[in-house]
């Protein structure tokens, strides 16, 4: 069983079947190829499937590990009155020690305690504190709601400003209990897990990064800091995986590019150097999950899907070679009829790799902007991130930036992919898993307009400005295609007054704006607004497209393209 | 006097300021060229503009006739309390109409006051105004001193805003006498009407087209008519004119393109034999007026412009030499920021050319399939439509598709006419005429996702189908910039549930969508239902845009882009 183990973890892990099978369909006939190649690469029997996927199913078992490291207990007990140095040397040992005098409590009874309904409980070490009383008083304002149900050890991490005596004694003072160990299920698994899982190389990931699922890894950064910075910094980038992170190295990365082209050598075979010697083009874009924001949508009825908040979406400058230079280098001429398929190094139980596919006339038109990218904001293509190289789509929703791109092939059809053929389609509000018929319904390439208020955070309590009475709201919006966003309005009485916010976007030209815009709002608040107010945001894009008002007439079973006014409840201070 | 008429009718509808105006700047210097064309293009002394204005001022109180048509007597005093529709008949009078209690004056003393030192006097019609104090609070800001001295009928022909009973009260109020010597009556200018005025010489229309205005033409067909054809005819396309139509034969036609190529002769002259000459291209697009559905919008509250039902689209077959292809000959390149000016033979009172223009990619792109049409359906474009050539851009707001095409300039700004720069702009639902300001917001180019109930129309008694219980519902769903339409829904239970609908489209290859989609569904009316039934379409583009609800959160101030969910309430019989 062991060695089993070890050869299936081989194939997940080490890219080899990937190679292989390119080898294995550049001499053969192309109907056949696909056919025989997931023969080859998938385990052959029908036991050793069932295998291999059981395996996967224990792996999704495992629990996920970053918050109860370093949550021992180190401490003594001291015995004499302290001096400031000790007592603050001591006050850093309290959260991650033990206190007898209160009852323990399991992650999943902090994670219930999330908004100021429930009371907002976070931990810190193994400290779980109920801020709810705090949480309006926080220097640092809704932030602090990010963390509510977890912990705020990433977050202090960052913000050192939390690192006094005064600030944690101020936290104790909150202190209700100690956080029980996380119980990992089967031992065994654990130590397979370790030795040769399909998940034992995933990446280090930003504590900061909120897992909807931790095998694959999906996560997002917290939305308060999405707006901070117009590039998200790429370790806060939300990562959307549909399968487990493979191990490729340079020295052994292959891209085989089938372009149909009798001219030309085909396929043709690049390697990480041939890509980067290729003229470097860079395009700053977006990429957004088709289910981004799809927790709201839920709200109306429940869909099936990750639930997301609005953060499954990032801006980054990416750097790589354009797709267009290659292909038409092949020969490549324009169709309006073909399609061009990729596949990622990413397997799933079967072996089948991630698959996408877009219009030819997307990856043909310089204007299009497709790269195969290695870099990302200037840095190296991190693996969470598709390392070497991952197909950049601008304006075109994150399901088709194929990851660990390994084949590229220009073809009739669309990709048959699960991904394009059974999921990532939008349908009519009334179509449901007994009507649902995804062949009739389009893949999403492009993407609609949509924004989101980052802040302040849903339940904030906010302070007008002494000077004017106004409240300060910031957020993101972007459109799909290339579409700049022309205006965002917000209101803060159901629309009955809008006003429009100042933009910040790339100063690049007309019909090509992949990047995001964000933006800042200054709402006025009256009196007769009450302390409960609404704050509702809309963006208008370039083709004057707006964002439909509420998700009831755009609800669709998979949850996807959830872009309504994103609307946020705030109490006024 | 009649001379002069003849040969200021001369000017405007024979085309020939603008010829000559052609000869003349392709040998000059380019800051030099619009001024001196204006010079040499309109009449030359402040007299002669004067009485050049002045027959515009009669072409207009003509225009008005039918809007009083019906609303007799027309001069006659009424004796009872009368009713808006009656008192705004009355008020578009009152400039036709000397005061007995004013003093008269000459134009040449209306002449003297023609600025802030000697006061601001205008003319309107036969009424003689002292707007001194109104200037500076002009909602058109300075644009009123263009008339300071002279007469504002040709400003408001084109400035329609103008025409509505505040505005004429406002104005009245500035009264201060009656211009001498003109003879405004109904009957005198009709003569003059047939003779030389800039009107005489418009086309026949279909009796069918239902007229928004008739001065400049503007028209629509029945909307039950629309959804009949995929290509609508000719006859019964919608009109927009936004001024009057100019006369120009084939021999005499020129086109000038004056491309900034330092490789190629430039300006570069065709005459309609070398544009037919050019290898042919057809293209079936839709073509919307910005304000199509206006009529809906004004019903949240009032805007200023047309008020167009649904039908001011049509869908056609267009032919002609493509745009692309003849500024790639000229040697234009790729440039993101530059922009292509279109002008028209249709020229306004200070013989200023109507005027629009595009981005240069949209226009270099193959893709985008801009054409200098000559052909629509099959046949020789008529005059309504641009004869002989008009500027077909596909995906883009009618007022982009300019008529009767003289000169294209790629240039480094867009248009600065009028309906570039200060029409067919979106706002915020809460920017007013007080604050607006045209320059903060980008001009309309691709055109959003909307769509329209054609039959059964408001009010209508439908029998559900005696087998199911279902009534049938057909429209038409267009989105702008080549998307796809990819689906249709209905409801007639305020979207409890949704029907698709059957789509009859070109099948056309992804990506460039330019022609409108007709649909068919089938709706299920239950007994619960009761006798009315409202129902509703909304599209969702290949971009997955859809349209908005309500036009609550949509309205701007100028009607424009109108595409909230089409609502149609019907009788079930």
């Amino acid at each position: 069983m062991r060695l089993l183990w070890r050869s299936l973890r081989g194939l997940v892990l080490h890219h080899r079947p990937h190679r292989r099978f390119l080898a294995t369909i550049s001499s053969t006939g192309n109907d056949q190829r696909k056919q025989q190649s997931h023969k080859w690469s998938s385990p052959g029997s029908r036991t050793e499937r069932l295998l291999y996927a059981a395996y996967w199913a224990g792996g999704l078992a495992l629990g996920y590990h970053w918050l109860s490291d370093g949550h021992k207990p180190l401490l003594a007990e001291a015995q004499v009155v302290p001096s400031d140095d000790e007592q603050e040397a001591r006050a850093r040992l309290w959260h991650i020690t033990p206190r007898a005098d209160l009852p323990n409590y399991k992650t999943d009874q902090v994670e219930q305690h999330n908004s100021a309904k429930t009371g907002i409980w976070i931990t810190y070490g193994l400290g779980v504190y109920d801020v709810t009383d705090f949480a309006d008083n926080h220097p640092g304002g809704d932030k602090i709601l990010m963390a509510a149900g977890s912990a705020i050890d990433p977050f202090w991490a960052i913000y050192q400003q939390h690192n006094t005596l005064e600030v944690l004694e101020l936290l104790e003072g909150f202190r209700i209990g100690n956080l029980e160990g996380v119980d990992l299920k089967p031992g065994a698994s654990a130590a397979e897990d370790e030795l040769g899982s399909p998940w034992a190389h995933e990446p280090q990931r930003h504590a900061l990064l909120k897992p909807a699922s931790k095998r694959p890894f999906n996560a997002e950064p917290p939305i308060g800091l999405l707006a901070e910075q117009f590039l998200t910094p790429n370790e806060l980038f939300y990562v959307r995986n549909h399968l487990p992170v493979p191990v490729i190295s340079a020295e052994e990365y292959e891209l085989e590019i089938e372009s149909g082209s009798s001219k030309k050598k085909d396929p043709l075979t690049l390697n990480l150097e041939e890509i980067k010697a290729l003229p470097k083009h860079s395009v700053t874009a977006a990429i957004m999950c088709g289910g981004n924001r799809r927790s709201e949508m839920t709200k109306v009825k429940a869909v099936k899907g990750l639930s997301w908040g609005a953060g499954a979406v990032g801006n980054a400058k990416w750097s790589g070679a354009r797709l267009c230079d290659v292909l038409r280098e092949q020969g490549v001429q324009p169709d309006e009829s073909k399609h061009v398929i990729f596949e990622g190094a990413d397997l799933d139980p079967t072996s089948h790799p991630y698959g996408a596919s877009i219009p030819l006339s997307k990856a043909l038109d310089p204007r299009g902007d497709v790269i195969l990218a290695y870099e990302m904001n200037g840095e190296t293509l991190s693996r969470d991130h598709g390392y070497p190289i991952r197909v950049i789509v601008p304006g075109t929703v994150g399901a088709r930036n194929v990851k660990w791109l390994t084949r590229i092939v220009v073809a009739d059809k669309e990709s048959d992919s699960h991904w394009q053929q059974n999921d990532y389609k939008g349908f009519s509000p009334s179509t449901d898993w007994d009507t649902v018929d995804f062949s009739k319904s389009d893949a999403i390439q492009a993407m609609p307009v949509t924004s989101a208020i980052c802040t302040p955070q849903p339940g904030a309590r906010v302070k007008p400005d002494d000077d004017d009475g106004h409240i300060t709201v910031r957020g993101y919006a972007w459109s799909g295609g290339g579409r700049k966003i022309v205006r965002v309005d917000l209101t803060s009485d159901e629309g009955k007054s809008w006003h429009v916010a100042e933009l910040e976007q790339e100063d690049s030209p007309d019909g090509r704006h992949y990047g995001w815009s964000l933006w800042t709002a200054r709402l006025p608040i009256s009196e007769s607004s009450g302390s409960d107010v609404e704050i509702w945001a809309k963006a208008v894009d370039s083709a004057y497209n707006v964002q439909p008002e509420k998700f009831e007439h755009i609800w669709n079973l998979r949850g996807v393209l959830a872009n309504a006014y994103h609307k946020v409840r705030v109490k006024i201070a």
